[in-house]
């Protein structure tokens, strides 16, 4: 690869998952009859809540921490995020033996927060804001040399995640539809480039809360559009779409569909009642695109990337 | 088997596993390095929350009811439950095609009832006492002629619990202990036949709420003591341990063990929040005793066997 922007090969996903192989889960692939009941047709849940640090963003992380030079990884990683990313290169760079700088915004999950100190990083607080993480983290990266690790806007990131979706073509033959939520569209590009490359038939599908659908109008627009709102219930998603991702998911992805908040969250609930597993309101969002007959399901197989895990059990959706 | 209320043999037991193979999932057996970590020990759960109606209940409801003669069958099944054998009555009756009736009480879990009338049963409620369970079922049985399918104190449904432990023992060698919790008693004096007849050294420990300590003093005691109080978070577990099961464990078993209110809570916490599985406060009865120390478990192989994964999701232990 060229440069950090440039879009992958899948020979280069291929080379991502030869090194986290020797780290990251390969995740199990979980059915559920009342849950195929719903949604009127064959769905497969690729369950990355089980992935290390309750996330696939184990999986970009892990590739992007592994591939730096030595003499830039001594001096350690940093990053913004309000979560799981954060996890993930907290955890990457303690199994590599470097350090972890995080800038977390103040209002990040409690639990979250907890995890990314638990995996020795050093945690640097500060407002929610955009400007804020990125003025803070320039402060962070000055001060210590560390390389930034972007969340997303990266192609080792986006090989990373790509991986998942060629462990899930293993594990279920004859799919008709993967799909992904989409936030900077890390997960979603990983996923359209793996498909396409190896299954081309299957449709690759992003869905996006309606309150942050700078996605959804991207791809219609053709053009990277600005989110405007960011009060969706799943938090993994209020980011903007990244550029690079955008321009693999123009290519390669074959539609974005998006959905209310009430029906993220009862997926989530229905999820959580009958598979008895933890999923993140980010991962209800494609599950509730299949139950509201946001895309031509039925009779079908559907896979669908279950994202994480990590939620704040102090602060449910429905105990709103 | 002469009656029901005889002590089961192997065989018996292996003829319930026949019996409920066609219906009953053989469930995975999960494990978690944080939950290790946090143990000091080696623990397997074996996850029958991703059991049939989310619970182990299902394989002793299923053994009693697909073992009825036809004649019997066909009037229907009655039963008493506060919850999951409810559930597992309600749709093993269905399975078989023939009707349920469940006397439940007015407390019971609002998603416990829903599911019960879902699988189809007819639903009696009652004031939460066992005298008006009792005088109620009585009624029930009196007008329709069905059967009572009692939740332990039944050979039968004691030898489909007992599959558990089978099923646990072909899935992971050498275990040094495998633990349950105890309320009526049926799972742990299944497990209890089942391990001692097949790898007598496997040590069987059963684990009691301090606030529902009647199996404790019971066996201590060496003689079936009343349960005090019912006001434990661990809602399986109100119930009498049964004469039957009281006379297997007293027999079998190892030991039994009690634990407090809050660490019942924090051990469920624990597992939702480092595995990502929903397990049901009964359950995280006998992580509690690993955790806590309460038996020597350090550098040992422990299994134990998580109940089921069915809770009120409005309210949850730690809400209050």
């Amino acid at each position: 690869m060229t440069d950090l922007y440039s879009i992958p090969t899948l020979d280069d996903i291929k080379k991502a998952q030869k090194i986290i192989e020797p780290f990251a889960h390969i995740t199990p692939v979980l059915k559920s009859r009342k849950v195929n009941e719903r949604g009127g047709c064959e769905i497969f849940l690729k369950c990355e809540n089980f992935q290390k640090v309750g996330a696939f963003k184990f999986r970009g992380a892990c590739n992007a921490i592994f591939t730096l030079p030595e003499e830039e990884a001594v001096k350690g990683v940093a990053t913004h995020s309000s979560g799981n990313h954060a996890q993930a290169v907290a955890l990457s760079a303690k199994l590599r033996g470097v350090p972890a700088y995080v800038v977390m915004p103040e209002n990040a999950p409690k639990v979250k927060v907890k995890a990314v100190k638990d995996y020795g990083a050093e945690v640097t607080f500060c407002a929610s804001t955009l400007e804020a993480r990125e003025s803070t983290l320039k402060e962070v990266v000055n001060r210590t040399g560390a390389t930034f690790i972007h969340p997303y806007n990266d192609n080792r990131i986006v090989c990373g995640q790509g991986t998942a979706a060629l462990e899930f073509m293993d594990q279920v033959e004859d799919l008709d539809i993967i799909m992904t939520p989409v936030g900077g569209g890390g997960l979603l590009s990983g996923t359209a480039l793996s498909v396409k490359h190896t299954q081309p038939d299957i449709r690759v599908i992003g869905a996006e809360p309606s309150l942050a659908d700078d996605a959804f109008r991207s791809f219609k627009e053709g053009k990277l559009m600005p989110v405007y709102n960011t009060d969706t219930i799943a938090d993994g998603l209020r980011t903007s779409l990244g550029d690079l991702p955008f321009r693999i998911i123009k290519k390669y992805a074959d539609d974005i569909v998006t959905v209310s908040e009430e029906s993220i969250i009862e997926a989530m609930r229905f999820i959580w009642e009958r598979m008895k597993i933890i999923i993140e309101p980010s991962c209800a969002v494609p599950v509730a695109a299949v139950f509201e007959k946001k895309l031509d399901v039925q009779g079908k197989k559907i896979g669908i990337i279950i994202t994480g895990g990590n939620v704040d059990l102090d602060d449910l959706p429905w105990m709103k």
